[in-house]
């Protein structure tokens, strides 16, 4: 009789398979099956759900900590899910990880988040997935808590199950794990966004910059949670229809 | 006394500044208000809600059509509205149009759409804002029902305005306009991604191509309605949330 074969776990990231997080994410994989790290080759973070259809990608493979299959990927998050599940991947994954990524995708950051994109990507493919960030962006910021949660998680989904069409975004704090709470993702935007600059040839150009600003005003959302030293725990979609204004609209004619 | 201010319409999309679909919504806006484009300054296709915060962006401006004023921005969709918002503009837009671009953005070619995230932008930034899309992408396709769709909806939303957080998601057949239906995202994916090669120093690498899958049974979705003939009206939301299934989890402890 052959051994029962232990779930397959594809870890994804949008700092870079090189990055710390990923590695940290991997372990803790590595504790519930096999693990496949397919991610891509170089930082890309704030890609959103971007993917690449006017170059072809390329793959290279590595031997990750010398204990991990890694395959980097010339393009995005949602281009490494894509490309591992239909061509990369021997057997079809049990679960999808994403992160861990270095600082938080809690509120509107969730939208412009490859680490998201990865996970939702998973999702849209039939995978069960869960994003995972430490809201410290400190690339040594001490992921011990973000580990522990993660495992709580991890080992949740693996049991249970995630309905179709949903995934979890987890946000922990650095250092040691105060709890997990389940929250709503906050309203929240950037405001003040752009620094402008004169160049050496005096043409003006811009950076991108911001302060964080939290709209919501009572304290179930993911943002509130994390200030509370808390683990933030959040069930997102990617249909993004608004039935409560399609229910409010539906019966007017244009 | 002085007249009364003319609503000011900014026109984005994610083909770049210079395709012809950007032209026939500025055309369209032209009749309701004064009209900004300020766009990527070349193709942007599939960057889904991607934004530029590692390089620095330009803008340059142009007359576009000796009739329009346009500023081409050196980044992505998003990018280009959070500059409008922030630096660009001499007075807060009354309305955000996204279009009219070249190809279908429903189903889940929503959360890949350049298109979509400008419109979606708008809306974090609190502006009306619509998404136009004609499903013909084909540069030489009729754009006359896309026109008078946008119309129609345009009117309505500088006339009824929109609840804070929800974007309308427009996709019009080329040709003729049918009619304009609401209806919700449609549950689908993209199967058979990729199409291996062999380059000539004998590298593999890959292309995204993939043939679109509808998932959803009922009818009342915009990939059927546009099936149908009609232009599909969806009101899309950037929260994320799952709320049923929040509903369900929130009182299992991790």
């Amino acid at each position: 009789m052959s051994q029962p074969q232990k779930p397959l776990i594809l870890v994804c990231n949008d700092d870079g398979i090189f990055s710390p997080g990923i590695k940290a994410l991997a372990e803790v994989a590595d504790e519930f099956g096999d693990v496949e790290i397919i991610a891509p080759d170089r930082q890309q973070s704030a890609v959103g759900h971007a993917i690449t259809i006017q170059t072809p990608l390329r793959t290279r493979a590595f031997r990750i900590d010398n204990r991990f299959n890694g395959q980097a990927v010339s393009g995005t998050p949602a281009d490494s899910i894509k490309l591992a599940h239909n061509q990369l991947l021997n057997r079809k994954p049990d679960l999808v990880v994403s992160g861990i990524n270095h600082g938080s995708n809690a509120g509107i950051n969730i939208l412009y988040s490859g680490t998201v994109s990865a996970a939702t990507e998973g999702t849209i493919l039939g995978y069960p997935s869960i994003a995972v960030s430490c809201t410290d962006f400190d690339e040594d910021a001490d992921l011990t808590g973000a580990q522990d949660a993660a495992r709580k998680v991890i080992g949740y989904v693996l049991n249970h199950g995630l309905p179709r069409g949903v995934t979890l975004n987890l946000n922990a704090p650095s250092g040691a794990l105060k709890g997990i709470k389940w929250a709503r993702q906050a309203d929240s935007r950037y405001i003040e966004e752009f620094e402008g600059r004169i160049d050496p040839h005096n043409r003006s150009y811009y950076w991108m910059t911001g302060k964080f600003q939290l709209i919501d005003e009572d304290g179930h959302n993911d943002i509130s949670v994390i200030e509370k030293g808390y683990a933030s725990l959040t069930p997102i979609q990617y249909d993004l229809t608004s039935y409560s204004l399609l229910n409010d609209l539906k019966d007017i004619e244009l």
